[in-house]
């Protein structure tokens, strides 16, 4: 049988990136495009078909080959009706119905899930979880996305809005976050929460090398507080550890709960590598249990920003029946 | 196509409570007797055979109309393997091959799962949630048990010791818990979790109308708290009021982790009823996020003590394909 390829959308606030994926989970062609929500749904829809058909372009390969095009996109949404409710950084996204505006604008069929989902298939397809069936995905980047695998297959809930890891309370009347909740996972591990609290205890006088390497607050980010951390800055190793620990407690909540044989650690903040795992691994190993051996592995992402586009997809394959 | 039956089994550290039930749910027999651990597993084994035998002769049902015998007994354990790796309350219990010991002593089919596997089928099946597909139980007893229904069928895990939820951490080095963790749910949210934070409060010194109402410390249990708290004692009030917050948090993270529809309550606590169910949800719903309506409806248990038993002889018709 010839080779099969599918569309693969990746959805955001900044950027649509679009992938011809073949049946293997190679990209054969990419491509980017600032998202310009502000122009509203409309516009966005048509610049998605728009990529959709250069990806197939670019790659030179027969439409028919084409098994159809899948899209990750912010929640809540609904994977099984293909509509978007609305999301906090596509404004005026209210109620569209994303999937099959998409099917008919390039004539192919069209699956639909949230980004988080997207990214945590791809990383289970042909990424880091490529050797499981059971896998949770935390992606640490504005917030924490997350996608859980469970025998194989995302799982979505009653509600379809299953795997928001990143507001999973893990601190009893904590920060506020922007969800109406108080110590939500992402206050404390997502790359802007990390950023956010450093620059909160700047602000409060606090001394660090991070004053002495940024010209203002607002430019510290996640990279800055890790590497000021690597340095050995105190208040930026506190914050780093911080978030590391919260990321453990998140790790033995996802044991308790879906007992994965592994999670991935994706997103801006995974950039930190070793700085990241280890920490991880570190607040694992002292707050896990002694009553079974059964702590997942925990490994970093594989795919980086090609995890969405690569998921979105496998989703479609998975959905045609084709792997 | 006549009746059929199963054999249900729930093994505890103090009893094993057997019952007959037929395809609908029904108890046509049921018995219990003393665990008597101590004796060990061979002795226990031929209890657990007697007393499969005695529900089938006293409901007075012919041999080939019961499908199979199942069990419910405390992890951690292989499902798939019929395998006891070794319990905290039962003593000797060493790798024990349960399931398949049993269904040689009975000639019979047998399967096996973890108790609060069992008795979220019990409540999934013909209990509280008994109309939804995705369903998350917790049992409020000794400890915290759990099972979480996801689209019919209990969720296992990679190594089939998911939906520990008494396990998930709640609290950021909080109470220690004889797992090995600290902050455990049900440090904070078992019937003798609270009874535990009230005795020590007392200890300490702490004013409560509990000490003029039980003969020793030893005697307090989380029903007298509770009578305590509607009685408006505030330490009793303080500590149940601090049990249903946490179950507040572990209901969150279980809409935000499985999206299920219905979290039930059961197990020792939930016969305070209203005291436990509307302090649950005054907390959930200050604590809920706005970012999607999918709060999953939160509930009492119905089936009481039987819910093992009967959910576990589910679980032998789900396995026979009767069901």
């Amino acid at each position: 049988m010839s080779r099969r390829y599918a569309v693969g959308l990746d959805v955001g606030g900044t950027d649509i990136k679009a992938a011809l994926v073949d049946d293997h989970g190679r990209i054969a062609c990419k491509t980017v495009r600032p998202t310009g929500a502000e122009r509203g749904p409309e516009a966005v829809l048509a610049d998605m078909a728009d990529l959709a058909r250069e990806v197939i372009a670019g790659a030179g390969v027969a439409h028919s080959s084409v098994v159809g095009v899948s899209i990750g996109a912010p929640g809540p949404l609904s994977p099984s009706r293909g509509i978007i409710f609305r999301a906090a950084n596509l404004p005026g996204f209210e109620n569209v119905p994303i999937r099959d505006e998409l099917a008919r604008r390039v004539a192919l069929p069209a699956v639909f899930d949230n980004d988080g989902n997207a990214a945590a298939y791809g990383e289970f397809w042909v990424g880091a979880g490529r050797h499981v069936a059971d896998m949770v995905l935390l992606t640490l980047g504005t917030g924490v996305g997350a996608g859980v695998i469970l025998s194989g297959r995302l799982l979505h809930g009653h509600f379809e809005n299953a795997a928001e890891l990143g507001h999973t309370i893990v601190e009893v009347g904590g920060r506020a976050c922007r969800c109406g909740q108080r110590g939500c996972l992402e206050q404390y591990s997502s790359a802007s929460g990390v950023a956010r609290r450093a620059v909160e205890e700047l602000q409060a006088g606090a001394d660090s090398i991070l004053t002495r390497s940024t010209a203002s607050f607002e430019a510290i980010t996640s990279k800055a507080v890790a590497d000021a951390a690597r340095s050995g800055d105190p208040l930026a190793a506190r914050i780093w550890d911080d978030a590391c620990r919260y990321l453990a407690v998140a790790c033995v909540n996802a044991q308790h709960c879906f007992n994965p044989a592994m999670v991935v650690l994706g997103g801006g903040m995974s950039a930190a590598g070793d700085l990241l795992i280890e920490g991880v691994r570190g607040h694992l190993h002292r707050q896990r249990w002694s009553l079974a051996e059964d702590l997942p592995e925990v490994v970093l992402a594989e795919l980086g920003n090609d995890a969405g586009m690569i998921g979105a997809g496998g989703l479609m394959f998975a959905a045609a029946g084709g792997d």
